[in-house]
């Protein structure tokens, strides 16, 4: 590893990468170099002046005038006996499934990544690391007519190499309508030079980079969690509470019984959503705004161009409880029910929420485990991060990361403790783990990683 | 084992089990008398008149009067770049997630099964066997008026047992729009006595009635195709062709770049679609009908009812290829797309299509393998048996189901060499393998057991 090792300490700090001794140097000149020459100028525009567009206050939806990219759609859901039964809302619609790809190659035994360089319009900062590819479905068919993707082939003809993962994972389920990617990781042995704009890096120094905000990307963690965790010591024993089976069950179940459903409504109809020439709004002033952008980017395919985004309201929080059950590290998953999911329901963080929108709250009305992990000590916070969202359609939004240790507490229902190895096997297969879980779980690679270790700074193992 | 052992041909015939001498003469005996209380009567009736429905010859679905059950709605299928590009057809749309249920248990250390003798009104010969429990939610609610469902709790409160499996399967994609049912095998240690209707049947014995044409039901061909299989020996080298990393791989390919979508279309205005007052019926005279049906029923919840049914033209076929690998069974299994599927495509058998449509054809106009399996002789072929689909919507439907042994083929895109083994860990999730395909799993146990073990039989291994 050319870093230092930082300190336990040092990984519990929202950091900036500017002024932090533990950034090798060369990825730092690397990333500050690339900020020149790629980036986005953007700028609010009217929503019925999003340039190629249809954004009629009228509109039932936002789409483009090819109807390529996504549109903006209204939906209402049905959720009987959830905590809110029915409720409307704006939604992406995205059907196409896209490709994010992370190559890796092994160099003198470690793995290393191909990271991008990318700016998107929704980034608060700019530049983020983004994996090797990230294109959709009009990206490779030249709708955006743009240049062709870079190191694409190795994803469309990952036969030929080895495929280490290759599952499609849901994005956000409150923003997107049933959007999957198709999130790769793919070994090649052959010797792939780094294009202007991508950088290898070893996995140790792009798993320790997780600690700066806003600095890798949502679609890299996305795929990073895809990395298989070592497997759990041999299995309990066959139909044991903390099997696999069980685990499966669990799932079948909720799934079974949990009715969701949501039908289209035009956005004018959207009951309680606002529309005004900036943005389409929530009367409450919660969750998020539809707004328009005009961009201008160097760096990436299209020079200049218009868009509508989402921009949510106030850093979201998203947090896993993780104890130690017999040494075997356990996370707290919990159900989460969310519109735009394919299949009912993924298992989600811990917490997941806006906590401004909670401040006035007392009691029950709380979100469970909120007090919990937001009252946590130093010693019991192992990682505390705030990270950005996908900034092609998401502007400005973040939340921050929270991985807190805790004792073994009881399983309320719709929440249970698994296993990393667990979460990685359900991984291997679709739209079991949401995006936010996900996320988490990267962040988890990292203090799992021998070159951090801290998940054992405040293990408080005997000693 | 109390039964006489099979010989290898007696396996091959389609049996009558009448006349069999391998029946245990306590199930014959069992089941004959069982068919003096359970029965039904059905009688075809015009679609106008069937008694609690909605099915006016205008009316845009045939809906039930409560809206509840299940509706038999018009869609428009678009699969670009499919063999058919656009198609219309009707359906049978039931969202809710009903349970298919056997309870198991070891008895002087074999597992016994409870089955069911059940009749249904789509059965083609009145009782066949069914799973423990057989429940749509609409049975455990109440709508039917009818009895409270026996051994359900088993099912419901399934954690206080051992849970050997727990997934949701997809019926017919064809027929049902987005169906899946709840398959569960559950083991329980209490003695539970079997009601009347009810049976404990040693594996060995069900699987062995398999042989029999029109004997063990559906449903519960679905629920034991989830028993998993021996794993196969320590795996290949990862990364491997055969491993199961490549073989998710190439099923998250095919989902992530077929694009079929459904829309709903009202019944009148169903292209090629024709009503008569009996039925409706597409212009060529395949495919299937949509028929009313009055059913008076003795043995079940309730007395008397109607509704309609779909009845397919001729019998089907469903084929398996299998070869050896250096001594482990391969199955060969194809990607098929169909409209009611929840996630693009499942996997299915080799060869799956209405044999009597195909006659004129020649050449390429052929599906492919279906000469490969109906010219087989009969050293290759392992299993060879009609088998009833599910009594309850589909009306005198079934596919004879054959196993026919091969030399190693190579694989045309969209098919792919499996092993049982793989194809149980994909059954462990969802929506993987279809209702034809676990069919003919069902019946690869029962060649693979060793109660029959008849497998060997064309084998031509080296002696």
């Amino acid at each position: 590893m050319p870093q230092s090792r930082p300190s336990p300490r040092e990984l519990l700090m929202n950091a900036s990468m500017g002024d932090s001794p533990s950034v090798p140097s060369a990825f730092r000149h690397w990333f500050e170099d690339a900020r020149k020459s790629i980036y986005t100028h953007v700028e609010r525009v009217p929503l019925a002046s999003v340039t190629g567009w249809h954004c009629d206050p009228d509109a039932p939806a936002l789409t483009h005038h090819t109807g390529r990219f996504f549109s903006i759609e209204g939906i209402r859901t049905h959720h009987a006996g959830g905590p809110v039964e029915h409720w409307d809302q704006p939604v992406i619609n995205q059907p196409e499934t896209g490709i994010l790809g992370i190559l890796v190659r092994r160099i003198d035994g470690e793995l290393h990544c191909l990271m991008q360089a990318k700016a998107e319009p929704g980034n608060i900062n700019g530049l983020q690391l983004s994996p090797t590819v990230q294109a959709t479905r009009s990206n490779f068919t030249g709708v955006h007519r743009g240049k062709s993707v870079p190191y694409l082939r190795y994803f469309r003809e990952a036969g030929a190499h080895r495929i280490l993962a290759d599952s499609r994972q849901s994005e956000q389920g409150t923003w997107f309508l049933r959007k999957r990617n198709r999130n790769m990781i793919v070994e090649t042995a052959e010797e792939v030079p780094a294009a202007e704009g991508f950088r290898w890096l070893p996995l140790g120094e792009l798993l320790g980079l997780l600690r700066f905000d806003d600095l890798v990307g949502m679609d890299a963690r996305s795929v990073l969690a895809c990395l298989p965790f070592p497997p759990d010591a041999p299995a309990s024993p066959p139909g044991g509470r903390s099997g696999t089976a069980p685990l499966l069950s669990w799932i079948t179940e909720a799934r079974s019984r949990i009715e969701v459903t949501t039908e289209r409504v035009p956005l004018p109809r959207l009951e309680r959503w606002r529309r005004d020439p900036l943005a389409i709004s929530h009367e409450s002033g919660r969750f998020f705004d539809v707004i328009g952008v005009r961009v201008k980017a160097a760096g990436r395919e299209v020079a200049a161009w218009g868009q509508p985004m989402i921009a949510a309201h106030g850093t979201g929080l998203v947090a896993f409880l993780v104890t130690r059950v017999e040494g075997v590290l356990h996370v707290l998953v919990r159900q989460r029910v969310e519109p735009g999911f394919v299949d009912v329901l993924e298992l989600g963080p811990t917490v997941q929420c806006t906590p401004r929108d909670h401040e006035s709250d007392s009691g029950t009305g709380r979100p469970r485990f909120l007090d919990e992990v937001l009252g946590a000590g130093p010693d019991r916070i192992l990682f505390d991060t705030v990270l950005s969202d996908e900034g092609g359609r998401l502007f400005h939004t973040r939340s921050r990361h929270l991985i807190v240790e805790t004792g073994h507490l009881p399983e309320p229902p719709g929440y249970r403790w698994t296993t990393p190895a667990q979460l990685s096997a359900l991984l291997r297969h679709s739209h079991y783990v949401t995006m936010q879980a996900r996320s988490l779980l990267a962040c988890l690679h990292a203090l799992e990683h021998p070159a951090y270790g801290t998940a054992e700074a405040g293990r408080g193992e005997p000693s």
